[in-house]
C-alpha cells in the first residue's frame, strides 16, 4: 500500500487552543504510512468579497487551496462557536469553494471537535456536514470525535493531549479514516 | 405608540450584493414610525481570535455591538455560502457574542435572505436560527422572506429592489415584525 | 395573577421511558399557580395519510389538538431516535398541523429531553426547533433541558426523577418558561 | 459489469402521491441494468415502541430491513411535512434502525424529495442526511433532486411523471448514484 498524507485545518486562531493542541497530536497517533501536516491558520484570509476576488485570489487562499487538493484527506479540528461553526473556519471554506480546482471535490474529510463543555463541539459538526455536501465533500460518519471537557484531557502548560482515552478513540477514528480514504480513493490503494 | 428604531446587519460585502439592496430598501418598506438603519460592514472586523480578544475588543465590534444593543430589532440580511451563514456574518456574530452587553439577548430578531437560485437563501436560515437559540436572540417565525432568482428583481444599473411582488411581501413581514418587537418588548408599547 | 395550565407531549411509549419520567415530575416541579397535565401516548395515532384525513380527523388528534389549544404553553419531553425527532412524535405533529385550528401557532412551547448518551437528545431538540418555525409555535430559547445519563438520575424501581441537580435545573427552566408564557401572552398576565 | 438491484423507500401514504409517482418513474429512468424496486408503505408499521420490540420485532419490520440489506442501494422518495422528514417515514428508519442486522449500515443512500412549493422538499433532505450520519448510510452528495411544483410536472390522471426536465435530470442522478455505488461498493464492480 502507498502511503498516505493528510492536512488538517484548525478552526480557532488562538494559541493555546485546544483543537489546535488536538491537531498536533494527529500525526503521532496516525497509522503507520500516514503523514498529517497542520495547514496555516485561517485567520491569515481577508473577509470573504466577491469583489476582492475578482481582482484576483488572494495567495494565502490559493495555497491554501493547492495544499487540500494535493492531500489524500482533509481533516477539520474545530471548536463550536455559538451552537455552529466558527466564523473564521466558515470564511475560509468559502474562500476556498470559489477556486477553480474545487479543493473540496471527491475529497474525504474527517472532522473533529473540542469544547469545554460536554457536547465536545457537535452541533458544529452538523453544520459542517451540510455545508460538505454543496462542496460534495465525502465525509465519513463514525466513529465521531467530539472531545467534551477538553480543559481536563489537554496540558495547560506543554498543550500535549494527555487523556489516554481520548488518544486510544482518535487513533482508532483515524485508522477508520485511513480505510475510508482508501475505499473512495481507489487509485490510493 | 413609540416609535421603533431597527437595524440591519448584511451578509455580504460585495458592492452588487442583492442583499445589501434589500437593506437598502427596508427604510422604505417599514411601517410609519418605524426607522431602519443599515449598520457598518461585518467585513470590517478581523477574523475572531480569543488572544485579540484578551487585548481589549476591537472598536469596530463594540461600536457594532452598541448600536444593536440600542435598537428595537435587529434584520439580518444575507446570502447563502455553501449551505450556511457566510463566514463573514458569523464571525461578526462570533465577536459581538463574546460582548458583556450580550446584544442578541432577548432582541427581536428578523432574517431576510436573498441568491440568486430558487431556494432564495432558505438553508443559511435554518442555520442563523440555531445560532440564535444560545444567544437568546428571539427571532420571528413567520413569514419567512427567502428572496429567489434575487437577480431578476434587483435592478442592476440602480441597485433598487423592483420586484412589486418582494416589495409587498416584505413590507407585510415588517408589519409582522413590528407587531412582534411592541409584543416581546412590552416596554415599547 | 392567574393561573397557568401546560400540557405534556412525550415521545417515547415504552413504559419504562426517562422522558415520561421526567413528565410525571414535572407537576412536582412546576411554580406555584402552574398546573401541567400529560396529553394520550403518540402511539394512539394512526400513521399520517391525508386519504385518511380526507375521511376525518380520527378523534385521538382532535381531541388532542383541543388540548394543547386550550393550554397555556405546551411542554415536549422526548428521546432522541437516531440523531433526530423520534418518529411516533413527528407524526403526532404531522397530524396535529393539519387541523385547521392550528394548535401550535402562538402556542408557548418548551422542549425537554433525556437520553442515556451524554447528549441527552440534544440533536432531536434543534430538529424540533426547526419544525415549530413553520408551525409558529414559540419555542423559548435558554436555558435547554438535556438530561444525559439519564439512567443514572431516574429510579429503575419507581420511576422518579431522584436527581437533585436535574430536579432543581428543571426547576429553574419552567419557572423561566411561566415568565416567557405570561410576556408573550398578555392576557395572561 | 454486474446488475445491480435499487429498492425504494417512500415517504408519503397517499395514493395520489407525487412522491409515489417519482418512486413509480424510477425503473424507466434507470441506467441499463439498474433494476429498481418499490418497498411496502411505511404505514404498515406500528408506532415504534420498545416494549413491542421486546416482544418480537413486527414482521413488516423484519421484510423490510431484510430487503434494504439485500439491495445494493436505497433510494428515499420523499415530502418534507413541516420542514422535516414525514413522521411515518422517521418512524420506519426508527423500527429498521434497531434491527440486529443494521440495514442502512454502508448502505449507499440516495434521496429524492417533491412539494408544491418552489423548495421541493429540500428541508426534510437534510434533516434524513444528518439522521445518515448516524446510522452509516452512505448518502451521496451531488446532483440532489428537489421537485418543486410537483403538481405541475406529474399527470393528475395517469400519476405519471411527465415533465421531461424532470426526467432527464432525475435519469442524470440515478447515472451518478449507479457509478457512487459501484465505487463504494468495489465488490459490486
Amino acid at each position: 500500500m502507498t502511503s498516505l498524507h493528510f492536512v488538517t485545518l484548525v478552526g480557532s486562531l488562538r494559541k493555546g487552543s485546544y483543537n489546535a493542541a488536538i491537531a498536533r497530536a494527529l500525526q503521532g497517533l496516525a497509522p503507520a504510512g500516514v503523514g498529517v501536516d497542520i495547514l496555516p491558520s485561517v485567520g491569515l484570509l481577508p473577509i470573504y468579497d466577491a469583489d476582492l476576488q475578482a481582482e484576483g485570489f488572494p495567495e494565502a487562499v490559493t495555497s491554501l487551496g493547492a495544499a487540500i487538493k494535493a492531500a489524500d484527506g482533509l481533516i477539520i479540528v474545530t471548536p463550536e462557536y455559538n451552537y455552529s461553526v466558527p466564523g473564521g473556519l466558515k470564511n475560509a471554506i468559502d474562500w476556498l469553494s470559489r477556486l477553480p480546482t474545487k479543493p473540496f471535490a471527491a475529497k474525504p474529510v474527517l472532522i473533529q471537535s473540542a469544547s469545554m463543555g460536554v457536547f465536545g463541539g457537535a452541533r458544529a459538526q452538523y453544520h459542517l456536514r451540510q455545508i460538505m455536501v454543496f462542496l460534495d465533500g465525502q465525509v465519513m460518519n463514525i466513529p465521531e470525535v467530539m472531545v467534551g471537557q477538553a480543559q481536563n484531557k489537554i496540558d495547560a502548560t506543554t498543550g500535549e493531549l494527555t487523556d489516554q482515552g481520548t488518544r486510544d478513540f482518535i487513533a482508532g477514528q483515524m485508522k477508520s479514516f485511513e480505510a475510508f480514504v482508501r475505499k473512495i480513493s481507489p487509485e490510493r490503494h
